[in-house]
Order: structure tokens, then sequence, then C-alpha cells
């Protein structure tokens, strides 16, 4: 439970401090307790507490003519919280931390309520945050969740299925289509401006036997990958089994990040619960096995009887 | 307590992942945990949550020439736990979001030295985070806390004292000569590049009747009047009482930012106890005042008999 101040927010003259008193009046109910150097909260008992960070920043995450202000805010937040979606975890609070030129002033309104928009939508509370000047527009966010049990990377075991929630390749197909200065189709659009965490989902499979999760921010191969290295073993994954939205290539769709849809290993039959539960839809998309003698972990992709080269991820740090 | 996984840091192929395991092996023990989506944290039962989020910006916050890649990492993170020493909170864990351009890859290792340096001197955990280019260096830092019952800026009553946690005016002065070109006297120079987050202190005036607190990033004037408008009341500051750096005038002090002191208010007698513990220097700057009819709530600064026109603070909102 979060801190829930009776204060209203009163901070010191200034501009910067005017401007956070409007968000904060904005987000009415999503706002709590904002104020103080820091935010209180209290961590039910029984559960542990989740904690991840990320980063949108302009021109590297997304570019001002693609997606409205509203949207940049609302990706943003579900892109973090899709992290506490990952792990099983229910959202505890989130912190923003706002740079911005002055040349956003006038839309940094625009920004932030889509931020609250997300907030609510996932039912998470905006607990504080900070501001400063920056050249380009980047919005850092923090997620805290609690979970009895929360998932981690590293328990996927030889046997297991792995499974996936959604359908790929919207977010990789708008980026192409906006890249080569094309107007991308409006469902590949909507995958990349207005995801949505898959926090229901996460928290189920959390406490209906899965082994281990990670989510699509860099891609299905890459992203399985880092499962696999962690848990030691190798990922099968056969291709024809990949949902893919309509307009992309299944092979394509192995590369394209910022999908935040889930990977998810488990026994097999969690697809079929998951769906007697009403939860949503896991699709079975390979098998975990064990790590081979020469080929360690790792992640193979098989078309039918052929093996297909994986395609490489998004790398942050490489050059472009 | 924190997750302390026995797991060695295992994440798939790229560049990115080889700098992240490369930092997780210099942080060694300070490290906890790092590889999943999401950190996992214990907060022991009885204890309340205490999270902020801190962001230091190239040519915002500092500039290249001015400090050290590992100044730069360890006064990014001293920023940040400063808020927690403001709450009166003891360091539970560290999330560091890093933005860097091309031109930083060689000094990033050194950035995150000081990163680590700082969290060990606090005793921190660094606990996760989430790496991006951009087109300046941006560190922002969430730190995360317990506290039985932290400080908050709305607890100051007429007739508490107001203290302060050493002396002030060093970044300041450190500023003003960098930006005239000159290069700063050492001792103002190091308050600047090498903060100590009054952690101890804090946890100590928490524990021992302060009523309020709040750290002196925005400089004395303007963060007292955060206290002031959240507390209902005035703040009467004598001008003489203010200890200020050598080479420093007091009415320069007072708009002194990036200071990270402790602005604290409680009864009288909170300076002698804490002499008598041994904990740190706190010195009565002032008194807590009862809000006037005319004046409101606000900041009163008094030269002897004469009344002093406070100095703004910095403002991150506004034009330079």
């Amino acid at each position: 439970m979060t801190d829930h101040s009776p204060m209203p927010v009163a901070l010191g003259p200034g501009r910067e401090f005017a401007s956070i008193a409007r968000w904060v009046r904005q987000w009415g109910a999503r706002a709590h307790g904002i104020g103080d150097d820091a935010a209180i909260l209290d961590v039910p008992s029984g559960t542990r507490l989740v904690v991840s960070t990320d980063t949108t920043t302009e021109d590297v995450h997304f570019r001002r003519t693609w997606i409205t202000p509203l949207e940049i805010g609302w990706r943003a937040t579900m892109a973090a919280l899709s992290d506490l979606a990952a792990m099983g975890a229910e959202p505890l609070g989130v912190l923003i931390a706002l740079g911005a030129p002055e040349s956003w002033d006038g839309q940094l309104d625009e920004v932030l309520h889509g931020v609250g928009d997300a907030c609510a939508a996932a039912k998470a509370p905006i607990i504080g945050g900070d501001t400063t000047r920056s050249p380009v527009l980047t919005l850092g966010i923090t997620v805290l969740g609690t979970s009895t049990a929360p998932m981690r990377r590293d328990g996927a075991r030889p046997g297991n299925v792995i499974y996936l929630t959604g359908a790929l390749g919207g977010p990789g197909a708008a980026l192409e289509a906006w890249l080569a200065g094309k107007v991308p189709r409006a469902t590949h659009r909507a995958r990349f401006a207005r995801p949505v965490a898959r926090l229901s989902m996460g928290a189920w499979c959390a406490a209906n036997g899965a082994t281990a999760a990670i989510d699509l921010s860099d891609g299905l191969v890459a992203d399985a990958s880092h499962i696999a290295a962690a848990s030691s073993a190798r990922l099968a994954i056969e291709l024809a089994s990949v949902p893919v939205l309509g307009g992309v290539l299944a092979r394509e769709a192995l590369a394209s990040g910022e999908e935040y849809e889930l990977l998810v290993t488990g026994p097999p039959g969690m697809d079929v619960a998951a769906k007697a539960a009403r939860i949503g839809t896991l699709t079975p998309i390979g098998r975990v096995l064990a790590p081979a003698p020469a080929e360690h972990s790792g992640v193979i992709v098989k078309d039918g009887p052929r093996r297909v080269d994986p395609p490489a991820g998004y790398d942050h740090l490489s050059p472009q």
C-alpha cells in the first residue's frame, strides 16, 4: 500500500515547482504523497519488493514526428511496467525522471498526461520524480512492485515449454516504415505507440508454475538468449509457431524489439490453463533443451527441419 | 536486506551486456542480484520503504572539463542518496539509468567506478539499472531506503529551532569560478565534486526528535521555503549564524545549490545532543515562527536587525 497522504502538494515558488504541482493536480487520485525528498511506501508483509528502471530517450527510442506527446508518455511508462510483468509483480508505485529541452515545454503536460493514463490503466500510483533540462526529451521511469514469488530468468529447465503472450512484429514493422519515410499500418503503429504491459498474465504465470520469464524489449531471440544464459539451457523455438501480426514475416518478427510481450517457460499445459482461467492467450512456441556439449547454452530457431540463423537483437551501446 | 543471489551475472551476447557484466565485476560485492528484468529486495518488517530518483545531466549539472569521470559518478550517486539522508532513511539499494553518447564510451568504466565507490561509502548495494544512448551523459539514480519513522517536510512547528549540517557556499563558489573561466579553490571544488550524503546524521535526527528535514539541493533559502510551504510556517534564518566556507560571503551561501547538507527543524538542544552522540555538527541557524496574517508561510532572512531579501534558488525549468 502506498502513502495516501491527505496533504495537498505544497512546494515553494518557481516555474519547475508550478509545473510539478500542475501535473499532480492533473493526475488526481493517481498521485500519492508527492512533495517530500522521497516517497514513503509500505510493502505488505509476506511480499518481496521488485524494482526496475527504464529510460526512454528521444531519437533513440522514438522520434518526435512518429508518435504524439501523450503516446510518448504512455509508451515509456508501459515499457517500464513491463519489467514488473516479466517478474509477475503487482505495481506498487512509479517514479518519473523527466528531462526536457525548452522546445518541449508546451507539450510536457500532454507527455505527463500519457504517463498518468498508463499508470491508471496499470493501477500503479505515481509516487514521485525529478525534472531537469536535457538536450532531448528523456523519461526515466522507475517502477516498484510486490510479489510473493517473483519469476526470474534462471529457472528454465529441460522439458519446459516456451510460451509467448500476444503476436509479434508490429513495432519492428512500424519502425521500418517510419525509417523508410512511409506511414506504418495502423495495427503496427498501435503496437509501437500504445503497448500494454502484460501485468495480469505475468502475475498469473508466476502463481501457476512458470519457471522463468522475460519481456521482449530487445526482441524474441535476443531476450530468449538471456534466459538461456541465465538458466544454462538451450531454447529451441519453432518459427512456424511464433504468432505474428498481419503483414509481418515470422523471421522479421524474431528481431522486432520494444514488443513488451512476455516469454515464459514452464510445464506443458500452461496455455490450456491460462485459457480456462480467461487470463489471456499463451502460445507454445518451443521447448527448453539441456545444454549441448558443443553449443552450451543458447537459442536455436527451427523452420521445420531447417535451422534458421537467429537475427541480432537491439544493442543500445553498439554503433547504429 | 537485499537479494544476495549466488548467481554469476549471465546475460546474452552484445556489447551493451558485455559492458554491464564488466561493471558488475568491477563493483564486486557492492552489486547484488543484477541480471533479471527487475531487482528483488526484502524490506525488513516494521520499516517503511523510502524511494527517490535524481538525474544528473552533462552541461546542466556539470561540465566535462570541471570534474573527472569518477567524480561525476560519485557526485550523481551521493546527490541521490542525499534524498534518503533528508528522510532519515538507511540505504537499501541503488538503481543506475545510464545515458551516454559514443564519445563517452572510453570513460564509462571510470564513471561507474565512481558510482560504485559512492555506494560502498554509503553501504548501499547496487541492484540494477538501464543503459541507453543519449546526446549527453546522463545518470539517473534511483535510491531505495528504509526507515521506521521517515522525516517529512510538513512537520515544522512554531518554536522549533532550524539546524544545518556542515558549512555552505563551496559548490556555488566553485561554479562561479568555473563559469568565469577561473580555477576554483580546492576546498570549494571538493564540495562540488565529492559531496557526502549526510546519512548517519539524517538517521540520527529522525530518531531524536526532528520534526522536518530537507536536503539543500536547490539552496538554503529555496529549500527552506519548501519546508515553510509544506508546514504552513515562517522560517526565520539569522544570516550571521549560517556556517560558510572560507572565501564565501554568507549572502552568496544562501543561494548556493547542490550542497547536499541537511536543513532540519526540531526542538532546542538537538545540536548539543548530536555533539554528545558524536554524530556530527548541527548548527542552529534560526527559528520556526507561526505564519503571519500578511505574509503567510515563507522564509525570512535577518542580518541582525535588518531584513535581507532572500536570493532565488535554482529552478531547472527556468531559462538560464
